[in-house]
């Protein structure tokens, strides 16, 4: 297998953006696994400090100015910088190195330049943005794994893909989605702004940008365009987030109308779609996701609810924003894209089974092919 | 006015069950109203220890048992008993004494009493059940300020209540309504059972009776049978409540399918539904209501808001689940019966606002006759 | 009495700083105080702007800028600018207006204005320097109740000096009092730094300016000073502060070594001292004081321990920073001054009890001459 | 070394009391160590169910009755079981099997009976008393690392003793201890009381046990009495444990008359105490150990403070009550029994770095002999 040869024994990686609260949970999962070894953490504003000085729980490591990344040393970048300034950098990267790039950003996740110039207010060189490959492991498997630049999905996108992707799959969307989700004040990042205070979260839950304003509903509808089958329209979303009181994890309610399927038979549809996959929990049905039981795990938890005398299904869908919905992902795909099992480097109760067939990360290599 | 010559000067209340976090917080409030005298508050449990004990920001007081209570020389009782033990007693007070009774317990909620015994899995006296009325102060002002036996909304029902009343009376929910709902963990009151625990409730969200299985989606459904027109059929609720880490305040977040409406043109219906109430704070069209604004006040706060590009509407409403949703609307409605200012015995930073007209106590009054 | 002629019936006041929280919480009691008048709320920076678009819990009204108050107008300024900024404007106020000014601010705080120049950083006029009348209401009664320029204590003064003095003023702090202190975040204000942020402050306890380096240490040993039989030293103090995971409240665990008295006979120092303290609640030996039972109150409770086998007393004082530690503080100290009773535009619940003494706020006002 | 002998190559545990917080902490880390194999988890209440339906976090495994535990086959039991129910349990072990025995319950850590049995109120087997060795892995490695019974210690002694060991062994303590303490309400357990329901914890500080009275204190000072130079009497502490609300974490914060060494020269002694140690991270002088650093971690941070002009120095040292103090320290001590490195099974992020020496665990354990 060709990453036998390509892949060193460790893999050398770089972090752009270490000091925010996704670089750095990189940078501590990245650290402490013995396959993989932080070449340069950057930060243009901390360079020279401890990354210890940002957040008490980090690796003992020194911040440098991202000028300073040896790229031609390096197998993976993962791009953690705000939107706007991650592309740029991607190019950089593309051209003048031959690392692979994860880019946490949200720069290359909206295939549709326009819709994307829109959503941002910012543009991206059209180069990057048709190399880059866009997806949830679980779901974009069969594309990640060759990818060179690989567009890591959005908190949002992720909680809410895994939920509705067996249903859009089938064609059973066919009204509009009502997505109300809930995300710990990470989400935000490290910005110190008033509503950010401890004061403000503490006591309170915030609904914001209701309806279709949040820049996470166009990406939560290319999830569900692509999962559509050919030639059918994927169905248009309501979405209400909220913070909460928590420093991580996330929860989407989700209601949908399924016609003719009992919750059951949706329950067997999301058995069968996950059925192998390491990180996805499906609940027994009725039983719904708690964010407590993925909080600090790369896993998802699903539970899928009945909704007595309506054709209506209520799904529930718990990730930590911060591991399943960003830098666990990152380091799972990586490890799809290194021929690794995808489970490698992540504790044994952060996920949710080992896969069920004797010779799994195998099976899925190939299936790449 | 019968309520000038019986009700004298300083309203002597008893409080049934004031060990709980509702009672307790009734106690609170009754204690520091000068026109009120709690003239006994009752725990089977903890008859004979200050209330202190339980609470320590409750005020200097002993608990009594239900038996010491001098029911005949009490204008108003309040039973906060658990429900199946309210309506007994109740039925004792309407016809050993000549107070009025607020019961804050479900006993009396739902006017069907199939439903009611169907959902509660209890009975209740066929007499007190008739006797009762039910409602939201703002909403049933009428039938309410006659009342002998008062039957106190529930917390959902209240939040959820409010928010849709405006829209259902004109006939305009004619979908499922999609409520979610989330609540801060005093809503299961003061027992101690795994999930009330510390450990249980911080770090999560906890989704739980989804779809039609909590029993407040029967009493959302009588509000919105009440207000629908003759001859229109009122919708069905999909309900998802949530516990967030949270003492205490409440969120509905709600989607509908208005039709030809506007969000502005729902937005005006609300302003003129609600013109008048002290307690209820319409936000601007797009500023969504938040559970800080609205916590340790009997204010409703109600936001409107557009789903760009559909016929959808989001709205949302928080509210205090313990005093709106609770103890403050018990108090604002014996204020309606006794004839006084609904805001009477309110801090003024606890309504939205004083009402516009300038004797709008009278006004009410008069439009109760 | 001068104070029924020289004030009118509605105390009109302005408060200067009122975007910040102490700002915010006086503005908040004093409208809804129906004696009392918020003629003028001030912020640079969010002139015109609502004040409750800073803090949704707010009463409805607009800052002004600092230059459009109406200084001949008004009776009472209440400074809550930071250190620095408040002595200059004092010192204007006193020139230019005849109203009382209460200063929040650390400015006058510290009689030796080389101490607090080593302190602060920062000079101040000797004139205004000299003319404030620094103190805890009920510590510093005679020299407050006819003082032109209030300057009011420290949130951790404040509680330490209420759970030290009646040792103090008996001499019997002879050894070196060890002060841990806990505090909830509002203390830090609404500044926006990486350590007010929620997860700097959830999940975590963080002892902070350990020994004798918080600017309040000084404070505390000024109050002991007072306090001390004259021709005796004060005892230094170990204060260690500890930021903890509460937006308010506070709360102060000291270790004295009392010699020969007992836990007891502490206890009855203190009863005495504070028998007749609207604001002060004694608990019963043992018991300690819990931040619960004073938050959102302008009560300071306190606590005296036996220490088994030991010539040490352990003592507990909670108190609500931002009401007994200031806002409230500075109003019960408006009240004193006024010639009202202290705990006027309180609610009954924020008190420990009403004075014994039937006249106790005449009783009080004559102790003043 | 008879280890390599008699120790398997997967460790097989026992845990009694599994459903317990300190037992599932304990049952998460020895399943997620590749090393060990939970052959058993124990619950008499809960014996067939799954320990996830307790705890979501919880590894897949169901409860069994203490009696199917097949004890002829562990290697290793840990004993989770309430204080008077543990002792007796260790004697059966003891006497009918030939595992090793970590007890984490209070039973067996007072080496004195008769103040056990004044403290506890409970007795215990003079035999299994006898053949107990208790303490912390740092300061006790001699003697627990060929033990056939282990005492752990209590949360708060772990957490006091590490702090203040290096100046007791000196006979640096010569006055009384000031030992102020803040912990996580999950020390105490799962019990579902009033004062661990989320409301009583939330919004509250809790100072409780002050003085003398909590059991912990005694276990503190049997510690001092071990670390002092012979002949040298150990001081007695003063003990303020208070409960914050956080779910785990504990910090202590110390004040010492250290009379004539300085803050530096204390920080110099505390620099050659731990120098080799993996799980004890020694902060810069001045620089305060924080919850947030340890917390789901095996470290213990440690901070020294200097008192400005004082003979007074202050110690923080900050642990996970769970990890370091409970489970955490159980698994390094049985590393330490079966001849691993300390930190075998921990996440490279969860102690503080990794010994100095070449061939610390072979260092180490040749130290035992």
């Amino acid at each position: 297998m060709h990453h036998d040869t390509t892949t060193p024994l460790r893999t050398r990686a770089a972090v752009y953006g270490a000091s925010g609260i996704t670089g750095c949970e990189l940078v501590r999962r990245l650290d402490a696994d013995p396959r993989c070894e932080v070449v340069a953490a950057t930060s243009r504003q901390h360079a020279g400090a401890p990354l210890r000085s940002i957040d008490p729980a980090a690796p003992e490591l020194l911040l440098v100015h991202p000028d300073e990344v040896p790229i031609a040393e390096i197998d993976v970048a993962f791009v953690c910088l705000p939107h706007g300034q991650a592309a740029p950098l991607v190019e950089v990267l593309v051209e003048q190195s031959r690392c692979r790039v994860i880019d946490l950003s949200a720069d290359l996740r909206l295939r549709d330049s326009a819709l994307h110039a829109r959503v941002y207010g910012s543009t991206r060189g059209a180069r990057v943005a048709e190399a880059a490959v866009y997806g949830i492991t679980e779901l974009y498997r069969g594309a990640l794994c060759d990818a060179r630049v690989v567009s890591n999905p959005g908190c949002y996108p992720t909680c809410a893909g895994l939920a509705l992707w067996p249903l859009a799959e089938h064609g059973l969307l066919r009204e509009r989605v009502t997505i109300n989700a809930l995300s710990g004040i990470s989400g935000a990042g490290r910005a110190t702004t008033p509503s950010t205070h401890f004061c403000a979260v503490a006591d309170d839950v915030r609904p914001y940008k209701l309806g279709r304003s949040h820049r996470h509903s166009a990406e939560i509808e290319q999830i569900l365009a692509d999962a559509a089958p050919a030639g059918e329209q994927a169905p248009p979303v309501v979405f209400c987030p909220h913070v909460v009181p928590l420093e991580r994890g996330m929860l989407a309610t989700i209601t949908v109308r399924v016609g003719e399927l009992t919750a059951g038979e949706v329950h067997e549809l999301f058995e069968r779609r996950y059925a192998d996959e390491t990180f996805v929990e499906l609940l027994p049905l009725g039983e719904p996701a708690r964010i407590r039981a993925v909080v600090r795990t790369n896993r998802a938890q699903i539970g899928v609810h009945d909704v007595e005398g309506s054709d209506d299904v209520v799904l529930t869908c718990a990730i930590d924003n911060l591991v399943k919905g960003a830098s666990g992902q990152a380091l799972q795909t990586m490890n799809l894209m290194l021929g690794r099992a995808e489970h490698s480097g992540f504790a044994p109760t952060e996920h949710a089974r080992l896969p069920r067939s004797s010779a799994p990360a195998a099976a899925r290599r190939s299936a790449c092919r």
